[in-house]
């Protein structure tokens, strides 16, 4: 035959996984995320409105962060059904928005967009596609620089997402350089994960071959974490992998737990650390598995299963690096279940409808 | 014996959920919210923080929404970690916070409160104790009025805090007697759909004695419900139920899905009900058994299941009735399943910590 061997199942996912490094690399060499920045300060906003959807509005989760603790502002992840479906007649005009789309298409994204520039809004799109219909709707244009990604399951432009977000809000806060510094050094400390890790997740994946349903439980900007492995999780493995906050987590859903129920707790050393750290005890009071993940993942006792992973220099960095266990386990996982990480059955890489 | 009877299996969440229509007159006799509506309206925040856990978190979803479509004002659910654990020096003295909790013990909420109050937001408590460290750590309280909720999973007052909003934002702008007279109007609303779905929910809640895991879709005003119904199957049946919007579902959930993966749809006459509509479709596709509920249940085509409620007069209201057909089928299916809603195993009604 002399057509190229199709890739085996997961490869593409594992390489994307791989070339993070390179990919994030890649984007600190770009300019647009500084001069959005200069861009931001010079308007001054009121407030700053995230717009996404999946694991770009898990990038979002993070942006909230971002911007908090390196310039002081007040981010949200906006609803966009207020502004699409319900005409809401909010006042952008002291507003920045910062819309988030890997592919540049999600078409109620690009709508916010349109409506919020159209009334007053600074307008600013990340995505890893320069001539997208939302690249074309917004002011300023972020490009994620990851490269073509082809596996279904997002992880070099979720990467790049988070990044971009802490370079625009280090740039608007004349903290540019420092945000710069802090990414760099998690391109090495990405190499070093990505090897240990893929290692760890072998043969710690195939006993959960059977299990239905997890709990990711992280807090602060940890919680970005969770939402993206369990999402990671559930497109490539079928897993029902809910994302929760240590607190939400005892208020409710720890009810639901039993011996074959895993939790997944993210821990990071981290202010918000013993609240992570008291939701994995009370996971492993009812006798459920507990799989700690982060750079403090020895802190968590009892865990069957620890993926530590390297703490950057600036604390807000951390879930750059904390999100490799999950994507790495993942793609073992999918594999012992017999599916293909690379192509989900029933998903598409973009998201048109509804 | 000389002791009182205990009450049966769920029979205290049953007349928690049948005591609702009487627990929101109760709330709409009472002033405060309109003073605190008025105070807010003479503050005139640049923006409205909403600070909340669990159900409280849920009716938070709603408020983003009445303060938007009521008042066109800008209102979050505020990453209550980034005050608490990481001391970010954000600027709240052109803040108003809205605090909610049932028990008005849940201490980081009070301590968010405290921070804000000390950086000069004005501070609104909604709880249903009054003398709580909630309540005295704010600057106004707005008593729920629920009266004294025994069953561990909230139902009086979630809708409470629902109605509370609804009348806070309206009296903010201007628009209180409009809120009242749907509020009131939900009151005899409550009482058919209560009647009606508590005969529907007993012979359907059965075949799902099994079920480990399901999806609750809502869009729009209805995302609240949808994660407040989720949060009631969890707590009571110990289903992992996990609250989408209809747009993230279609980026990734949907590819978990299988014929015996249940999918909740909340479907209401709304301008988001296309979007809610897709949804079932995909579900439908691979097989998902659907149930519909909302005043647009009889338009999901393909339903297996359908509790349609009625729509009340002002349509941002839709959520205070439309919640109650998951409050009865949790009741109705953690029966089938031999759990007592009243007190699930693993929760109580207080959540301290972590």
């Amino acid at each position: 035959m002399s057509a190229a061997a199709a890739p085996a199942p997961g490869e593409t996912f594992l390489a994307e996984i791989r070339e993070q490094p390179a990919a994030l690399a890649r984007l600190l060499e770009r300019p647009e995320a500084a001069a959005a920045g200069r861009a931001l300060a010079e308007r001054g906003p009121r407030v700053v409105r995230l717009a996404a959807h999946g694991s770009s509005d898990n990038a979002a989760v993070f942006g909230v962060y971002a911007f908090a603790l390196l310039a002081g502002w007040t981010a949200l992840r906006d609803s966009i059904s207020l502004s699409v479906y319900y005409g809401a007649e909010l006042d952008y005009s002291d507003s920045a928005v910062v819309a988030l789309s890997q592919s540049g298409q999600t078409p109620d994204v690009v709508e916010y967009v349109e409506r919020a520039r159209a009334r007053g809004a600074l307008t600013i799109a990340l995505t890893n596609e320069e001539d997208s219909d939302l690249a074309h709707a917004a002011e300023l244009v972020i490009p994620l620089a990851a490269g073509p990604e082809r596996a279904v399951a997002a992880t070099k432009t979720y990467l790049n997402e988070l990044a971009a977000l802490a370079l625009l809000a280090g740039h608007a806060a004349g903290r540019g350089a420092d945000a710069a510094e802090g990414l760099a050094a998690c391109c090495t400390l990405l190499e070093e994960a990505i090897a240990t890790v893929e290692r760890a997740v072998i043969p710690a994946a195939p006993p959960f071959a059977l299990v239905g349903r997890m709990y990711v439980i992280g807090r602060g900007v940890e919680l970005a974490t969770a939402r993206e492995i369990a999402l990671k999780l559930t497109e490539t493995c079928r897993i029902v992998a809910d994302a929760l906050t240590a607190t939400d987590f005892a208020h409710g859903p720890v009810a639901a737990l039993d011996p074959l129920f895993p939790v997944w707790v993210i821990a990071s050393r981290d202010p918000a650390l013993p609240a992570a750290a008291a939701a994995a005890r009370a996971a492993q009071e009812v006798g459920a598995t507990v799989i700690a993940s982060g750079s403090a993942a020895q802190e968590i006792e009892g865990a069957a299963y620890r993926f530590e992973t390297p703490a950057p220099p600036l604390e807000l960095l951390s879930p750059l690096v904390s999100v490799v266990p999950g994507q790495l386990f993942a793609w073992a996982l999918a594999r012992a279940r017999g599916l293909d990480p690379d192509a989900p059955p029933g998903l598409s890489k973009v998201t048109l409808a509804p």
